[in-house]
């Protein structure tokens, strides 16, 4: 059953009322499904679908929800209600959806939480965003050196339910200070009566709570976790982050990358779901700044007025120009941009880079511009039978195009270099940047080598 | 100690043969950092430092290595050490390593591997790049519907070390079709009679065989995964999935993705590991192709040869329109086909983003178009005094600037929906591609209105 089938089902299920039939479709969706068909549906019907749901599911569908969506069934819920969704939740869920709430409703969750999980969740929402911390939950199992796996085991069950997960257990000492760690597997590949001190690694990656939730996101991905400690200065298990949450951070991370590669300012919210003036003040900036640095290019053309009315057809050349050594040069820059973020490129290969990009600018500038000269003499020459267009201007046009090239592809390479040395963001050295300064560099070349050829 | 000094200590203690100091050191390290660390040695000195690794340690160290280093030490392995190192290894590595290898070494990996386990990697060398198969193990944990909970444990005990995943076990019927699956966390949290089938989740999601894998790394981001089944079309279970190799997909996908934007061929190999040939025959395609668009638009600019030799003041304005359109232009492209990749998107929302990127092109058409007017006017006129620039020459630019941003902005948008309605990859039509486009439109737009208001 599609997505939209599933919605006209669920709708026409609901308009006739047949509320059980309809459970027992939600009942074996997904979440995040469930998630998505609510928020097609009316807003006056969205408390009726929620409460069909059993408890669990409906708490697990409530995280998926948009914050808007969020807002109204809270405000629809009694103290109890609100009480019981809150206690099905992960701490850092809660926390989520408290950063995205209007203050009175804030204060309400507050109220309904158990004191312990008020004082967990005020702890959390300490931490500055963008850090280790503010990922993390407190849901967490912890051991003792001392404890047997028979034992371990017992605690596991005892309280493994309400914890995110149970297959990483943190051993600690009577200190709270981070000693080891052991896994669900070990345990049962291990005898009962073994001790934990001497089956787990004590050899612990561990995160600190300001530490940037990407360079974390990074461990996830080099070294395989399913989760990882979070410590205070000193040493002391503070949380824990799973791979669900690390996941969304590589993914939003990209995100904006690939945003600021467009000189965009990145924002954290869908597109359909942000303002068209939200957009447009994300957007607008670096068009205007860009705009001033392309009023120089166009300077350059302004003072070469004079030698393009002597020769007019050197005009019908500029945007070819300017838009191979912009693509050129942006095909190096987000290259390097990329393979900086992957970890594969690091600031001390700088000059392994340029001399990679050396070669390869030499060959696309030299096939481009034969390609470029063969097209002239044969198309806009011979064919087009524009006389104007001699052998030295196809000459001209052509070395002009390599020289670009070359000069793009370099550019390219060590703007993103040269920002990462500086603890700059590399991805704003992208094709919209690297562009506005070809241009003018393309320009200033061709208008040299067109003076001491042609004029 | 940073990788630096590590590499240096380590050489350090190779060239005075203190090896159990050096194995100390070693012990303590991830696999993937000892394998950055021996990328860094002299090729002769890897044999010596992999063979002070124990052999768990250093079968994962293997795992992480460059495919070159592998065969490297391929070659210096006997028979036996090669066998010992195979049985170490999840079958899904193996494949992924042979997929690498030379014929010959191909032959003797087949040949040291046991029956089971050549059968095994024959199997899954069958499935077609990119498709789930491809990056699936058949190193799973399965269990009958009528065991207890006891036996399960008992199952995992006994079998358990070799798998990949212990965590989630799968549920098969007599005829190993899929018929449920349950998590360890489900059977600690059981008593030890209950019987898995009626502890198990029958509502199981999974992949088929040939499934594209990028398909089934977002099931993980979108259903918070660890691991998922794959069956055959007889719905048997043929193999698991792991949420590290579902991370690596999701990164590699995301990294064509960035390179087809940036009009490049993807490659899968990291930047500086890649020839200077191999990434000019990625790159020159594109910028043939494109180049090759440009030419049509200095053929516009060719055609008003003579409206430019009258007022050739409006020459200059062309980088900066040409620019400004074309950085608009990829703002949204880029913005429209992340938020397809991601989902956020879909191509029934055409209308609704065609209608948010035309209100956010008038806001942005306008200010810009504002900012031109009143630069023109004071900078170009007032004081460079430039008396060609006249106020009607300036309000054809503006106009012109405003129309392009609107066209931009709409092309931008359009383009990548539409391929993805009509199942092309929208990730090309970016930045580059509609830059050309955009190009063209501006032009034209310039001349016509410069046309009729000037001439």
């Amino acid at each position: 059953m599609s997505k939209e089938e599933a919605l006209s089902t669920a709708l026409e299920l609901l308009e006739n009322r047949k509320y059980s039939e309809l459970r027992t479709i939600l009942i074996d969706m997904e979440p995040i499904d469930i998630a998505l068909l609510c928020e097609g549906l009316p807003e006056e019907k969205l408390p009726v679908v929620y409460r069909i749901l059993p408890k669990e599911l409906a708490a697990e569908t409530f995280v998926e929800l948009d914050a808007e969506l969020q807002e109204l069934l809270i405000k629809s819920f009694s103290d109890k209600e609100l009480n019981e969704v809150l206690r099905e939740l992960y701490l850092d869920d809660t926390v989520d959806i408290i950063e995205e709430m209007p203050a009175s409703v804030v204060r309400r969750i507050l109220n309904t939480s158990s004191p312990e999980d008020r004082a967990a969740i005020n702890e959390l929402l300490k931490y500055p965003t963008d850090s280790a911390g503010s990922i993390m939950t407190t849901e967490y199992i912890s051991l003792k050196g001392s404890m047997t796996v028979a034992e371990a085991f017992d605690r596991i069950r005892a309280t493994g339910v309400d914890k995110e997960t149970i297959y990483t257990c943190y051993v600690t000492d009577d200190n709270r200070r981070l000693t080891g760690v052991v896994t669900v597997k070990e345990l049962l590949l291990n005898q009962y009566t073994e001790h934990i001190g001497s089956i787990m690694d004590d050899n612990v990656l561990c995160a600190a709570t300001g530490e940037d939730k990407e360079s974390v996101a990074e461990k996830f991905k080099r070294y395989d976790l399913l989760a990882l400690p979070v410590v205070d200065n000193e040493n002391r298990l503070v949380g824990i982050i799973t791979v669900d949450d690390a996941i969304d951070v590589l993914t939003e991370e990209t995100t904006e990358d690939i945003e600021k590669m467009a000189a965009i300012t990145p924002s954290d919210k869908p597109y359909l779901k942000t303002g068209a003036f939200v957009i447009f003040a994300k957007r607008i900036p670096w068009l205007l700044l860009l705009m001033i640095s392309a009023t120089f290019t166009g300077g350059i053309i302004g003072s070469f007025e004079s030698a393009l009315a002597v020769l007019p057809v050197l005009t019908a050349f500029i945007p070819m120009l300017m838009d191979t050594g912009g693509n050129s040069g942006s095909q190096a820059s987000v290259t390097v941009i990329r393979g900086l973020a992957l970890g594969e490129i690091r600031p001390a290969d700088f000059l392994r880079v340029v001399w990679k990009e050396m070669r390869v600018a030499a060959l696309c500038g030299i096939t481009l511009a034969a390609a470029t000269f063969g097209k002239i003499l044969l198309v806009d020459r011979l064919i087009m039978g524009n006389e104007t267009v001699s052998v030295l201007v196809a000459f001209t046009v052509s070395l002009t195009l390599a020289i670009t090239v070359l000069a793009a592809k370099l550019v390219g390479c060590m703007l993103p270099l040269a920002a990462k040395c500086l603890h700059f963001d590399p991805a704003v050295m992208a094709s919209p940047f690297i562009t506005t300064i070809v241009d003018a560099i393309s320009l200033l070349v061709y208008f040299a080598i067109a003076s001491s050829l042609l004029l």
